[in-house]
């Protein structure tokens, strides 16, 4: 259940069915931030509290949800950004979209960890990407569920999403679920025909990314 | 209940003893973001799903909760930051702290209205803040309810805070619990001294804003 | 002779024919920066160094300029760009064409002092700029003499320019050289449209402000 | 003769002890920005403006340099910054100093270009440095001659210097002339101990470095 993601039945934000159990903070200080919330699990009984996917779902229409996107891109040697890519997957209708490497930061989990996770989810184990040293993100994308608050739209909820450019050296193999990606140079990432083949206002977050590193004419 | 304020009961992060309903987009296609969620309201009886106060705090205790803060500065005639405003107010056990401006972004709210409407909240209505044109902000602070992870500690929540410099030319007039804006210049709000009585680790949020704008040595 | 200034003869780097005298340093520690540098005045009778003109264009035939440029914006009330500024000026071959407000920065001053003193000599001194506090541009336009090099053209010099969005809150006046400034909507000023009227390549210049403050579809 | 480097005898911005031919652009576009200006060449007897050595030192107390320095940092696998490097050198009297990558940017080079050729330069052929996609600096550090203008201070001349973190992935040899890589904790670099060796004031700019990192406390 990904901002990026439309076909939350298809594919979970861990990309398993539902998150096993609840977060919790992993040796060395480092938050492991698995699972998130919401299904009844082995925890549960010992955490009354915990919420059942019903809560959750209520939750989830209550308060914005935190993402992380990511835009992978190639550099030459000096750090000049040659092609990005572009995730292309096919909707449980059959239709083909486009979309960003994207997904949840969980209860626990750093920012960072978020980023690395997702990047490593849609792009698989070989993509050697090199996360910014940065903390602060290129812009800060609002998906609304109501189209027209901002260039951004989800309709199942209010996400609000930390946007990073993020090189990557290796190979780029995508997980099994007809996720592909494509390698553009800059201009045709910023054309109108990819913006419009892009979910949820996502074209703009691509020419964003591109102005961030110079590379939009 | 926001990072900044250890003290919920005391004060709420509306101002007010609990808010009273849900989002709504407000005319004009802005969303007015008022109330947030929880407490039991007329609207609750019209949305059987509407979360309790106990459901709310566990859902916060699953969900990274987004924030914005603001260090508000003084500026000289060509942009030059020579005062930052840091926040003075009573513990409710007495003690005093210094924090930021700071609050929760609600749902179906703006980034940019949340920012101001804390603003405003903290700094009164003829602060007359000039909020920075680009949405990114100059870090992302995360805290965690367990310290070390980060710089930032909070031990209600794991609060993700989106942090601004936001100049004011008018004049502050914080609201009536017991909050004061004392003006510093940039040498003494980056002191040991003063990162000393900040809450939460904030005392590395300033420097890392007076970094933004050239006024760390 | 400035980079958007694409008539050195017309108008000067200072509004005046030629800049009388050398740099110094001003009381208060704050450096003047008046004047530039090469015409025979009277300090060069004491300061037999003094480059002549004829030396000056040599220099900067072997040395990169810098440059400061503006795109001056009008924000609602919590600081979304609605209107940008766009310079128009007849050539002196009476063509009419579009620039930013930008300009040289002199020996021993400041940026911010820079870019402060050509804010207020192409928007006039009723402008109000509100300058960002923060020192980073939000990108580095490079000019180089031959076309294709960068996106950026320059055919009397090697200019590299800092580049910010600069909020003003009054009137604009620009001065009696035919210059005019006209407000877009931020759609109009990223529209092809407009790109090709203006000078040098800061169509893309243009592009790359309103994408840093998330003005840009 | 560059801003990191008090001893322009010692060691030339080229390596070399003058730099012997003007810029030219190199083939694909890409400006070679070889050599600078100013020394008598065969290229001088075809261009007869060439500009002395004498004409260059005027030019250089006449016009604000423009510079690119480098904070070389490592990082763990997610991008947080582990470790900065810091240039150990001796002086020509014998005392050590240390300071950052720096240097100028030639005349028809790209800041890009001047980027990588310094951290070449500087770290070695080895270093395998990532430059950062974004033109846009961290900071821009201004260094006047009259001390107390800025945080920064170059007695030799007013130099503009456009700052970045470069992650570097090798190994780091500096060259011969009595340069070493220290790798320095976040906090170790910030200490005032170490800002109290480096010269020009460029411990403030260590700390601007590890802020916009997020590595500074």
């Amino acid at each position: 259940m990904r901002t990026p993601d439309p076909d939350p039945n298809e594919r979970d934000d861990d990309g398993t069915p539902r998150d096993p159990l609840g977060a919790s903070f992993g040796a060395g200080g480092r938050p492991l931030g698995e699972g998130g919330f919401g299904s009844p699990t082995p925890d549960a009984a010992a955490n009354p509290g915990w919420l059942t996917d019903v809560e959750l779902a209520e939750a989830r229409r209550r308060l914005p949800m935190l993402y992380v996107e990511a835009l992978p891109v190639r550099t030459d040697g000096i750090g000049t950004v040659t092609e990005v890519g572009i995730l292309l997957r096919a909707t449980p209708l059959g239709a083909m979209t486009r979309t960003l490497v994207s997904g949840r930061v969980r209860y626990g989990e750093t920012v960072r960890d978020a980023l690395f996770r997702h990047v490593e989810n849609d792009l698989g184990p070989m993509a050697f990407p090199m996360l910014p040293p940065q903390p602060a993100p290129f812009t800060v994308a609002e998906y609304f569920p109501i189209p027209g608050v901002s260039p951004f739209h989800d309709d199942r909820q209010h996400a609000v999403s930390l946007a990073f450019v993020v090189p990557v050296t290796g190979t780029c193999e995508p997980r099994q679920d007809a996720l592909e990606v494509t390698w553009l140079k800059p201009e045709e990432a910023a054309s109108d025909a990819l913006s419009a083949e892009m979910e949820g206002g996502r074209g703009t977050l691509v020419r964003l990314a591109l102005a961030s590193v110079g590379a939009l004419r």
